[in-house]
């Protein structure tokens, strides 16, 4: 290669790196991997494989010819991940197990010595001639595999399907471990928010004991107010902030006593104004913080029982001056509340609870939360039953139980 | 160049480059970058700098020479972060305002037409010499400078300073912008990391309400669990750990009836009971989570309790059968019961405070946790102080005060 290639290769490597490096979505990242891999030795397909244990997990697969003869764009064919188990026997288990990068003229003329074959499988299925194949281990900064990416049929200018050429091998190779950097850093994101949205259900759930709703409620009322959201036409972010800041939204009942909160009569007024601040003794925990998923809770806390008429509470706010957020949680919450049983009531049937929604289109809910609701509630009724109360509550799981007792 | 020094070349930026992204501590990150940067330049000194807003933040400073002439090692060279206004009258501000890289030969022959010039300032004071500045920005992906990198003295076989070469411009820029991707990498895990310690801090002081508790003492707790794990020798990681899981260790009287939990007088036997179970239903609420910080948590919640001498609660644990963490923070959560008023008593004075924990040393508290406390208790002191109490809670900032209306 020339001095100005080989520049040009750098600076177009450390182009791939930083884009690499910056995607911190996990699923978008490895599909990147693999098109700005197919895109820099400029091959038909490629795909990618995250080990995890004894198995290879097959997360990514990318083929031009496949897609032009189905004329599925790329980007939208969807595999379910499978799994393959890690031996010398494939090739991406061989790159895997061994470390090396594995360059093949042709699939199908494998030496019969070789620890490694090739499954036709896929070919036949397809109609596909896998012929070159570059298979690179994913190694991470500290010198362990934690996937393969795998390249086929190179292409010469004409589209003649060629042999990875010899002396991209460790140009493959640098941009194979800044991959497997990206990957590692993209899994921490995901673990840490994963962390952390842990904690949200866990101490909204704790919170929730005292009110004997179960954890249950929280993981329903979040995944409403996402269903909704997503109906709206909310960003996979938003989405992503309403599912994880709505569990808070009755933080607030921490400030509330038992006499109040467990009072199995009607409330007096002045009990009933004491109840209302859950509202804004919720808002005022969950003030004033850097975090952009507790500002949106703080919102939810002090909005979600505000009614689009004006007649809710704690500020009497009306119509769009109610936060989006609010709206959509003042749905989610009272479906839920309406849909389960409470221990002062059983849980309604579900034409009843529509019919009390369709009642309060308009004046308790927003019209466009109510469609959006509405138009979903096949997915509704899924999450229904996806987190279903338990039967009955026993043990440390219902510690309010004892007091029962 | 050669092709040969290029091919070099590039196996050395891939390797910087995957160092840089695979450290995600910021201070440790910028601390990198320099030495990195300098290493690969071969030069006496170097700074980095982060903008914030109108702002440079001067964040690393490493002199060679000083660190020789002082006998102080680079690292640990400590400098408060300073800043300096964002303007083109500094080479570090018109870095940043341009997005040039600014090549100087002589920094004491600076055109006098440039927008920029020299402070000597730091030369006087330290009886040093710059000469050739490379002046780099921090581009991020989306071509936005978020930092400066200064690269200053470059240095020959023979140690004496020469200017930086031009044809290495385009390899720094290029390690320049790994270096952005990775700050701004860094900054994102920084700030995950601190919404959840938020949430956790929040709804854990939220939960404590009831318990007439403020949510200082959740913080006071935490910090002195911190102080002895730190004065035990544990880890930067597990100080981490024990200061962020530590105020969970309540959670459990969530499921405590405010009837048991508010009482004035002294529990009757199976009242006692009761309220011991917020240890296991502590545990419970966050038991099997895949978070390292969430099982921390669930440790301490069960085992807080619990008397080196087998007399606690819930498993008369003896000794070290009682997690670290628990006898960690069982020390924590008396000092601060004991040192704080609570509505049944006063603030003890030190002294007693302090006898009472003696006594407790081998029966109540591992004697181990017991020295690192006192061998630091001037700092528990200063956390003590730190997180006062209010004088007296109103409005909304004591949600239970309106019980007591």
């Amino acid at each position: 290669m020339q001095t100005e290639d080989l520049q040009k290769q750098i600076i177009k490597l450390n182009k791939i790196g930083i884009a690499l490096t910056s995607e911190h979505d996990l699923d978008q990242l490895m599909f990147l991997i693999v098109s700005e891999a197919r895109d820099y030795t400029n091959c038909d397909a490629g795909s990618l494989y995250i080990r995890e244990d004894d198995n290879l997990i097959f997360m990514v697969s990318q083929n031009d010819t496949l897609a032009r003869r189905t004329g599925v764009d790329d980007e939208q064919v969807m595999f379910k991940p499978f799994s393959i188990p890690l031996t010398r026997e494939s090739v991406a288990g061989y790159t895997a197990l061994t470390g090396e990068i594995i360059n093949i003229e042709d699939a199908y003329l494998i030496p019969p010595e070789k620890d490694y074959k090739i499954n036709r499988e896929f070919d036949r299925r397809n109609n596909y001639r896998t012929k070159s194949i570059m298979s690179v281990p994913l190694i991470d900064n500290e010198g362990k595999v934690i996937g393969v990416l795998q390249l086929i049929n190179a292409l010469d200018d004409k589209q003649n399907v060629i042999t990875f050429p010899k002396e991209s091998e460790n140009l493959v190779k640098s941009l194979s471990s800044q991959a497997a950097v990206a990957i590692k850093n993209a899994q921490l994101t995901k673990c840490l928010k994963k962390a952390h949205y842990d904690t949200i259900f866990r101490l909204s759930a704790a919170a929730e004991y005292r009110d004997l709703d179960t954890a249950q409620h929280i993981r329903r009322m979040s995944s409403y107010s996402g269903l909704i959201a997503q109906g709206m036409g909310f960003s996979k972010y938003d989405v992503e902030m309403i599912v994880n800041a709505s569990p808070m939204h009755d933080v607030g009942k921490l400030g509330i006593p038992d006499s109040i909160l467990l009072k199995p009569g009607k409330l007096t007024a002045e009990e009933f104004k004491i109840m209302e601040s859950h509202t804004t003794m919720g808002s005022s925990i969950l003030a004033n913080s850097d975090s952009e998923l507790m500002k949106k809770s703080e919102l939810i806390a002090i909005s979600h029982h505000e009614k689009f008429d004006g007649s809710g509470y704690p500020n009497k706010l009306t119509g769009e001056d109610i936060p989006i957020e609010g709206r959509v949680c003042a749905l989610a919450d009272v479906f839920d509340a309406l849909s389960s049983p409470r221990c002062y009531k059983p849980a309604f049937p579900l034409e009843k609870v529509l019919s009390i929604i369709e009642e309060g289109r308009g004046t308790h809910f927003d019209p466009r939360v109510v469609d959006a609701f509405l138009d979903n509630l096949d997915d509704a009724l899924e999450i229904k039953e996806l987190y279903q109360d338990e039967e009955e509550m026993t043990g440390e799981e219902a510690p309010r139980d004892i007091k029962a007792n």
